[in-house]
């Protein structure tokens, strides 16, 4: 009799991303007091991590333009808390407004990078590698947020050894959460499970996150290839918050309650009551009409 | 360094079961002359297998109440056809009517096979083992269909002794293709994986195959947890089809495009050109008022 099961691990990481993910990507700006009983809703759901805010130029991304104020109330919240850094001015704000944890963004591909960043993934690499150091040293905690490397909208696939390299960059400067991201969503459940054994077995004193979209539906497919390669970090968007909102429908990041009521039945823990992210939920739809996907409103 | 991959196959055969448990749950009729377009074009899109309709009484699947025209029509492609057969009624129909293939169903749980079927799992088993004998004498191929085989809306998560004791039954009467239902899309991928195992296991000459719903969002991942486990036959529906009509917006069957688009980025070879796909919609878009999720739309 056969009875061998899928290797999967007892208990994973979710890393909340909708308030930052989720809201920049929304048409409509939420105001800022419901930002922070967005974010009391999430603690109360049980969510441990969340990035909360995007210390980018507001000119690029409005609707955070009040980072520094959502900052100082997470900072009041039993909450693991991120803001995604994108330069040294984004770090110097983030510092000044006492966040405790930062997320440092570049794409895996060169032209991704310029479209996004306005500069070569080279230029980007050095000075993120200046900005985590400044940051260890302010004892700020700090995650590796590499963009579309499993697909990048300009150039495809983009080769393992130019992911390599940029995430050894990052390791032999002491970067110890680096974040894959599938900002097109792309990915394949074959391919996640290659890169993420791959780069799990180069830089074992790295742990690798993985940041999954559900543009094509394989969002939890790829969650489970990421765990079947001993990946226990995933980020996830309260309501899959996060569809571009010049593309009507299209679904975003993977929806916290889908992947955190998916680990429940396989008993992976994650801490989350997934019927309790239904208040988060109605803050959302309340302050920026948004209507959720039905299996994401019946999860439980 | 570490390389190990998935265990997966090189080939997968997709059952297209949209003219079927996807037209039964719609609730308008699509007209006879477009179901057979319906099946040409999903021929000309590369599916091999298709359950074309049901004969089920007019009176519970008024959709359907043309499965003899239909059928006449389908055995003049170059596909392997099912209809679904829930009775010896429903056989010598489907007999009469010159369908090279049925699908005989029941449920796993005792309870579910009430509500649908209106007598006991016992006389169910008894009567589908006769028109299986019935079947094979005249020369039809013929899948056994299991429903609820994952958790049942009734009773909750039926027993694996009870879904192994019908299969032992169906098996022991010369069964070769038995179909693991999803029927109310709850299952989880280590459940699918583990249930996979233990029946293919128990039964090695059988095929079994995997009948998925997506209301949960996980049928991409029971795919993939399925294929891991040996599973190389599964059902899948064009447009998703098959969302039950009093739950607006609820996902139905998995749909072909998503799992065609998953496999072929994976090299797993089914024979589908996904592009193609989308005269089929076309056809149920303009027959049914349907419309399809945006990731379908796009799949490719």
């Amino acid at each position: 009799m056969v009875a061998v099961s899928l290797p999967l691990p007892d208990q994973v990481r979710i890393v909340e991303v909708g308030p930052r993910d989720g809201l920049q990507n929304e048409a409509a700006k939420l105001p800022t007091h419901d930002k922070i009983r967005l974010l009391q809703a999430l603690v109360r759901a049980g969510l441990k991590e969340v990035e909360i805010t995007s210390f980018t130029h507001p000119r690029w991304i409005p609707n955070l333009a009040d980072a520094e104020e959502v900052a100082r109330a997470a900072a009041d919240l039993p909450v693991q808390a991120f803001a995604l850094v994108p330069n040294r001015r984004g770090l110097e704000r983030a510092i000044k407004a006492g966040v405790a944890g930062i997320t440092l963004v570049m794409s895996a591909s060169d032209g991704h990078n310029r479209a996004n960043l306005n500069r070569s993934r080279g230029e980007s690499l050095s000075e993120l590698i200046d900005l985590q150091r400044e940051a260890a040293a302010e004892g700020l905690t700090c995650r590796i947020s590499l963009s579309v490397v499993f697909g990048c909208p300009f150039e495809g696939v983009v080769p393992a050894d130019e992911v390599t390299a940029i995430v050894r960059a990052f390791a032999d400067n002491g970067a110890a959460r680096i974040g894959l991201c599938d900002t097109i969503g792309v990915a394949d459940p074959a391919q996640v499970h290659r890169l993420s054994r791959l780069l799990r077995g180069l830089f074992p004193q790295v742990e690798f996150e993985l940041h999954l979209h559900d543009t094509h539906g394989r969002a939890l497919a790829n969650t489970l290839a990421g765990m079947q390669a001993g990946i226990v970090s995933f980020d996830t968007s309260v309501g899959g918050l996060g569809g571009c909102p010049y593309a009507p429908g299209a679904t975003g990041n993977v929806s916290t309650e889908l992947t955190a009521a998916m680990l429940a039945r396989m008993d992976i823990a994650t801490g989350i009551d997934v019927a309790m992210l239904a208040e988060a939920r109605m803050i959302l739809a309340q302050g920026l009409g948004k209507r959720f996907d039905p299996s994401i409103e019946r999860a439980a």
